[in-house]
């Protein structure tokens, strides 16, 4: 395939794509398939000549797409949203072409200085103190990092080192596994710091646990993976209040804020931090600048060795939507999750289980875990919208999660006529609930 | 910007890559600007009102071009080739649009299915021992890493659960931190045991490794970034002999098997060491075939919860080049390092410095190391071809790797009479050397 065959090919995958989108309303939004669907369809080993574009693309429809969830369908409420814009897939493209690796400075200096730049646009954004911005010399900074996982594990590994030095300097006898063994990492019943939990986004009070790292001196690790993106409306950013105190924060753009997967943005107050823990300096990577203080090279920032060209995405989606644009749309999935939750409150049936303060209503039958698993299943399989369910303490939980970008109040009110109706089949036929 | 915007920018996206690539030969292959360049020419701030797309892409050429390090440059010739391939590209736009989030196998069946059997097609065609395979009912398997330094933490972590887990049996009364003490990783001069070292692409021998590690109860993790993608040539498959004798296998279809970036490849032989290690279970994330023993949840064989639906990409390189297309290509950069070899040997001021054995001369000019970091820096301020460095023991070396996808003779031979001159002109002005 030449340059003359992608023009062709890969406008026709443009219009696949853009009819995909428009049309993934029509497509049943959870598969049909069982486990071991796919295998049967394509042979055992690769082929030996190559096949050709039309045989793969009639292959996606055929093998590909019946096991597909559709994410970005308008009834898919699961979990919490994955990001789709068109500025991100666009991004995307420009990003695979230029396919540079960007470990160093000298790497591909753009892939780097937009970055850094780009996590100082967004840090604006979310009326982040200065302390975590990189500016012209600032210490701290930001970084994107894979997910969410990646910068916790990240913190805490930075952390550890930080610490591990600040008591063998103390210390001088100590080994490192006698260290290890007195380290605590503190966590929420959910997870760590957390600002909008996945199961009930809900919210730790960062003004109440800040200071208390502070006076103990411990590594206080933000994360708002899902909320994070909210924080650039106004209304929302007292939520994130506290986050003067914390050393690290992170939050996924990928997941709210129309910046396609991957791309979690992770700051930090002293690049040292991270840069200690992770330095990595073998001479085919040196270059020229690295010792200048001037440059920052991520791969000391970071787990892997590689990264893509991932704050073009950025770039492309805050521009091309702007900053209001970002707030209108985070605006709309919040009005959307109110107007599902005041249904649900209408139905004397239901209950809403945890209060709605972003995109996410938690809601049951009044009843038994029983019937709300057997209303899920209910749901579930009639395969017309997509759900997944939670645990609040001891109750089981479903999950309403304002996630396509394209959802609108229609939707919403679909959904829940559907929900209803399978609950009144339920109830009809379980009367001794 | 609506679908409709989006099939006419999309369009004209594809335009833009095709034109990049098919004129990167003739862009400078290293940028001249300075750390900092970028910022000045961005504002400080995203903006409020949206930007059009002209504006965005008018400002690739005039803010990123100048900064960008052009690895698909016929004339890159440093660190090791990072993939780049038509067919990838048009994966990618696919794998953007369906943006599924693979972490579970109800996630998007698809998702999961695909890769499980595209790594079985990857595993045939190195001829991979069948232990690695999941086929319909093996223990072991295959899973895609975003990096090789994901994959060896994976394994690393894995081995450790295993080994805690084993001693803990045996003692019950060991604390965790006690074990922890006593643990070693055994690793070579380069790395941990590696097919293909970065800096000379020298290979450990795994015939002699392999059997110590299994009379020792060692996990043996084998790392071959960069080597593996040639082993699917017969005439390579003897390096990786003795893979038989590891617990687990890596290496990155990003570097040099047109797969782009990300896409490292690992398999394990027992796929319960990592769901072990890694596990994890909310009951967002549980779904009705889970336990069913029929299926895959791909959130516990990695460290991050999200992923891409990488596979695609695979299926799209594997089918349009076919099997013998991508031994093609491998042939073809191993002969052209062995052209370039051939020219170094031919002039007596210069010395290989490591067997050549697949796209990797590691070469310099006979003489002193300050001689030779003068030579590579006139080689890099040229900004004509771009090479990095390495230390073989105390030696500085200069390393010409075959990275291009559209690399010829042609191109190699300019490099070669680039290198030559700047040397004559080095060696007649220190006339001392």
């Amino acid at each position: 395939m030449d340059a003359g065959d992608f023009r062709r090919r890969g406008k026709e995958m443009v219009d696949y794509v853009a009819d995909y989108l428009e049309g993934v309303e029509g497509r049943q939004v959870f598969p049909d398939v069982e486990p071991g669907y796919l295998r049967p369809l394509v042979p055992a080993t690769a082929p030996q000549e190559p096949d050709t574009f039309e045989d793969v693309i009639r292959d996606v429809e055929k093998i590909i797409m019946p096991g597909v969830t559709h994410w970005h369908s308008p009834y898919f409420f699961a979990y919490f949203p994955t990001a789709s814009s068109y500025p991100a897939m666009l991004a995307d493209m420009l990003c695979g072409a230029i396919g540079c690796i960007g470990f160093s400075w000298a790497a591909s200096p753009a892939c780097t200085e937009l970055e850094t730049v780009m996590m100082d646009w967004l840090g604006r954004m979310l009326q982040l103190p200065e302390a975590f911005l990189a500016g012209e010399a600032g210490e701290g900074g930001g970084v994107i990092q894979g997910s969410a996982s990646e910068a916790t594990l990240v913190a805490l590994l930075a952390a550890r080192t930080k610490v591990t030095r600040r008591l063998q300097a103390a210390s001088p006898g100590l080994t490192q596994a006698a260290i290890m063994e007195k380290l605590v990492a503190y966590a929420s019943d959910q997870a760590v710091a957390t600002l909008g939990t996945t199961s009930c986004c809900s919210f730790d009070n960062l003004l109440e646990v800040g200071p208390v790292c502070q006076e103990e001196d411990l590594w206080l690790h933000v994360d708002a993976a899902y909320a994070g993106s909210a924080f650039i409306c106004p209304e929302f950013r007292h939520l994130l209040n506290g986050v003067e105190f914390a050393d690290s924060f992170n939050f996924n753009p990928h997941k709210w804020l129309l910046v396609n997967f991957d791309c979690s943005a992770m700051w930090v107050k002293r690049r040292t931090d991270l840069t200690g823990a992770f330095r990595l300096d073998p001479v085919y990577l040196t270059h020229s600048h690295q010792d200048s203080g001037l440059i920052t090279d991520y791969r000391h920032w970071q787990l892997p060795l590689g990264r893509r060209f991932r704050s073009l995405k950025m770039w492309f989606v805050f521009r091309m939507y702007g900053v209001k644009g970002l707030q209108a749309y985070i605006r709309k999935h919040v009005q959307l999750s109110h107007e599902f939750e005041a249904l649900v409150r209408q139905d004397p049936r239901f209950e809403v289980c945890a209060e709605v303060t972003l995109g996410l209503v938690c809601f049951r039958l009044k009843g038994s875990n029983r019937l709300n698993e057997a209303l899920l299943e209910r749901i579930n399989s009639a395969r017309k919208i997509h759900l997944v369910p939670c645990h609040l303490r001891d109750r089981f939980v479903l999950r309403f999660a304002i996630c396509s970008r394209t959802v609108e109040s229609a939707h919403v009110q679909v959904a829940w006529e559907h929900i209803r109706g399978l609950a009144a089949e339920l109830l009809g036929a379980e009367p001794g609930e």
